[in-house]
């Protein structure tokens, strides 16, 4: 096999493993259930064993994403939903299992990065990927660089504060999060409080258990009037909060990922709009895109990171 | 002359010139005026003859911060405090004029990068400088480089909104922006504010044509109820305002510059106060300083500017 590397995604519940070429064309993809039982005490030794089954003699080395804070691209500090309780040298012992170059990087970062790469933020250098699904997270990229910030917390515009006098606690323990109204639970949360203060108004949307995101915004792209609401106020919270982004890092595109993204335009109209009125002057024009690699970001990502570490090395 | 290299801060009245050794030590300094006449056709041929005036044959370099949005650290699209109305290739004629490579930024940018090496965010790698002025800015220093975003315009906090419901609109044509109310002229702005809004109130504070922001401060340090109101809505604006930039970057400390900082520790505690209340948990415990270097860290921090530049060459 030519150049060849690894891009390993390891999420709570699966570990996605590709072999990717220089350019990022994916030549081999599988995927092992994550053992988080005994402390994920056999998760290096499975992803070891998975690479070592493969890798060929001149394997370019392993970008690896982690469901936690990572330190120099090396160390995770416990990640919860592995089991870890403590701190674990990632690159340091999964470098000994394969004898190969190591590089880790949180997973929401890896995936901006693998989208600045290929996907949605293609050709841009400073990309903030916004991932709106259960939670709203996102990932900086500056310079073709995952910019993770001193606590790991960059990106975290899920937490921005968009509303002052919200008296429900987002679960981060604050209020008026962002996270508590453009997530996939705050649209169905926000949807909900609208129906019953209107209890009157005609609408094919019903406060019942199974309402969810993709209900709002299909009701919404077939004219009925609350959906249209809900769709019109999540927009413009996430366009006035990434318009603050743009006075902080001002980046050079949003790229906009996670499920609730599938509504499209119906969403990313009202988001644009709220954001061309209220961004500073020299950002007004930034360009919007949607996420394009889907579940293979992470792994992407994590092929891009490790080029940059190479690269580096290499200087 | 031992290794030196010029550092030299062009304003649109004075342009400040210094001679620094490795270590950011002052060896020389000059200034000499901003001759903006005819163009501003003069200004680089005077830095460059105050340059090779002092310069030895071991001249390391120039480092220098413009007035303006500064493109790949050489060229500026524009400086209307110069009297440049369109693209200059400062770099290029500098570089031609003085045989030193030159490595150009943004004033505010240079001036955090100086903080960061050698004044208040010494030690830190990613810092957010603060600039509380007759406007509010900033500058963003990311693993101890200026990021200066897609269109020059990260660190613009000034233009945070923090007043969804502002009438009266900001200089940049915007509502509700940070700097109405956290900069010299919007502290004086909302006393004005306030004193109309409580004709009966005992303050030794009058709305009159000399009030300024340090009275303000000076009246809430004597226990002026009016100064003490003024004092912690600023700094609650503020902090809440750091606490979305932490959101974004998680930057490892704030350093709080601009004639305004002067006020010291009455505009400082409510602004700690405010964030550690609205910051999301990985930040909370964000340090916070007072810029060190005054006029000096625009000079200083062209010189960490070229340093890194150099260092970037020798990879």
């Amino acid at each position: 096999m030519a150049w060849h590397a690894f891009g390993i995604d390891v999420g709570g519940t699966a570990i996605k493993l590709g072999v990717f070429d220089k350019n990022g064309s994916s030549l081999y993809q599988t995927s092992l259930p994550t053992r988080t039982d005994n402390g994920g005490a056999q998760i290096l030794d499975d992803i070891a064993d998975a690479v070592n089954a493969v890798k060929k003699t001149d394997a370019a080395g392993i970008g690896i994403g982690l469901p936690g804070p990572v330190e120099n691209a090396a160390v995770v500090n416990g990640c919860v939903n592995l089991g870890w309780q403590s701190r674990v040298d990632v690159a340091g012992i999964l470098s000994g299992k394969t004898g190969l170059p190591v590089v880790c990087g949180n997973d929401a970062n890896v995936a901006a990065l693998g989208e600045m790469w290929l996907g949605g933020g293609k050709g841009h250098q400073n990309v903030m990927m916004v991932t709106l699904g259960t939670g709203v997270g996102g990932g900086l990229v500056l310079d073709g660089k995952i910019a993770p910030g001193a606590h790991g917390a960059a990106g975290e515009i899920g937490h921005i504060q968009v509303k002052a006098d919200e008296t429900t606690p987002c679960t981060c323990g604050n209020f008026g999060c962002l996270e508590q109204y453009a997530s996939a639970t705050g649209i169905v949360n926000e949807t909900r409080r609208y129906l019953a203060a209107h209890p009157d108004e005609k609408t094919c949307l019903r406060d019942d258990a199974s309402l969810d995101a993709r209900q709002v915004f299909d009701a919404a792209k077939a004219g009925d009037p609350v959906g249209q609401i809900i769709a019109e106020s999540t927009g413009a919270k996430l366009g006035r909060a990434l318009a603050t982004v743009a006075c902080v890092t001002d980046p050079g595109i949003f790229v906009i990922g996670g499920g609730v993204a599938a509504a499209g335009d119906i969403l990313l109209d009202p988001v644009k709009k709220a954001y061309r009125k209220t961004a500073f002057h020299a950002c007004r024009d930034t360009a919007f895109s949607f996420a394009k690699l889907g579940n293979s970001a992470g792994m992407t990502g994590c092929v891009k990171l490790l080029l940059n570490h190479l690269a580096d090395e290499e200087k």
